[in-house]
């Protein structure tokens, strides 16, 4: 059983057919129930999006993965086309409804055509979808497939501002998968504040190996401005000899290191 | 004339009149639009927010200041307290209403005393308490001066999940501001792909002159996954002969360097 964020048609639902193609769903209001119901082993594993090409980090998932002891075990890339759906024609739009990053991913689209419409954000694409069968007024921004599960019109496809539109999503569950010879590591570091050259001395710790960084994003830890979270996806698996001595020197340089996982690559 | 994310009783104008007790306002819809002011010389500055320190980047402003030609010319740290505000009672409310950054700073609070309220964002907390002023059925998450501007009362305050919270502003011009001494400078620097250690080699031209980065933040470049940029801002002025130094060497490693600006710090 894999926790995902529903209704019906989501991109967390391709996203999960894309990495387990017969698993049962289970179809989540938000990205905090997916991760809760893991955490109260209701679910095997939960999907949910990390990063997309276009928004960047989906901040609640890596603030989810800093609070809570959550282990990834895999990642799943899926391109993104969104569709503006409606039971309604191009007139009878007055409302626009997405998740945030389906509307921030359409802003230009958004601002050309329906200027005056008012913009609203929902809890997922397919939950707009679902709702936009509701009213002729509401149209949607949501994948093909949320269109057909829920009985909607094209109204226009690929509306994304660029084409190019992919969404990372991780699979969080309990065991660390073995090496494949094609696996990523994430981490979160937590380096003294107000320290210059912090941060130099951790990325030299993987520069020196020859440790390919394939991401590397901060956040704010919450308590003063100024001060961060660094997130760190690098290639390699923690049983990787490199790898764990790599992490070792580090672990001595910060406040905290965090471990989240080694699992497959997806690309 | 500053312009600014309005309407009257923003955390915007908050963030104007810190830095400029007397200046003129111009109110906008939103961040674009305060931008595109400022491009078309309606007003001498424009404020905008860039960071919060429980939610991070702002990350519209950050893409407009890779888009177009803007020069920082100096920032405001507003501290951020939300107030729960409605004409109605607490057991009136359906629908709990802010800027999507306010209402994710209220998470928590949202979900223990609103679970069922149905939320939707606003261009703007103050946007938000004037629709409030509209109808009982709806509250909205915004400052103490939003609602006595619309004529609110107030169901709760300092609701966001975590005590303190700040906001950082930038004030964008035309001019660097001479060095007071105590100044900081942002740029954007866009590395060629899969160079492992890069970033490393950026860093040390830092760290090598004992520069204190005070901020690095990754955005994606919006061409592929894995694909990025990073917003650095430094401790000094860019009339500092180390300074110039640094950036003059770190040009000379990336594939782009842009130069936002060199303003007094706030902090």
């Amino acid at each position: 059983m894999i926790g995902i964020l529903g209704p019906e048609g989501s991109y967390s639902e391709k996203a999960a057919k894309q990495w387990n193609g017969t698993a049962e769903l289970r179809y989540c209001d938000d990205i905090m129930e997916a991760v809760d119901a893991l955490l109260r082993e209701e679910v095997d594993y939960s999907i949910v999006p990390v990063e997309n090409s276009l928004e960047g980090s989906i901040t609640l998932t890596l603030d989810l993965l800093m609070e809570h002891q959550l282990k990834i075990v895999g990642e799943v890339i899926v391109q993104i086309n969104h569709y503006l759906l409606s039971k309604g024609s191009g007139r009878d739009i007055k409302i626009i409804m997405s998740h945030p990053q389906g509307l921030s991913q359409c802003r230009k689209f958004i601002k050309k055509n329906f200027k005056d419409a008012e913009v609203r954000s929902a809890l997922s694409t397919s939950l707009a979808a679902k709702l936009a069968s509701e009213s002729k007024d509401i149209a949607a921004i949501a994948s093909r497939e949320s269109g057909q599960r829920y009985g909607l019109g094209v109204l226009a496809e690929n509306i994304q501002d660029i084409n190019e539109n992919y969404t990372r999503f991780i699979v969080i569950g309990k065991n660390t998968p073995h090496p494949t010879g094609n696996d990523k590591t994430s981490i979160i570091v937590y380096l003294q504040k107000n320290r210059p050259g912090a941060l130099y001395e951790v990325l030299g710790e993987f520069a020196g190996r020859g440790i390919d960084l394939t991401r590397i994003e901060s956040r704010p830890t919450k308590k003063v401005l100024g001060d961060y979270l660094f997130y760190i996806d690098l290639r390699g698996h923690i049983e990787d000899k490199m790898i764990s001595g790599a992490l070792d020197r580090v672990k001595s340089r910060v406040a905290m290191l965090k471990i989240l996982g080694s699992y497959p690559a997806a690309g």
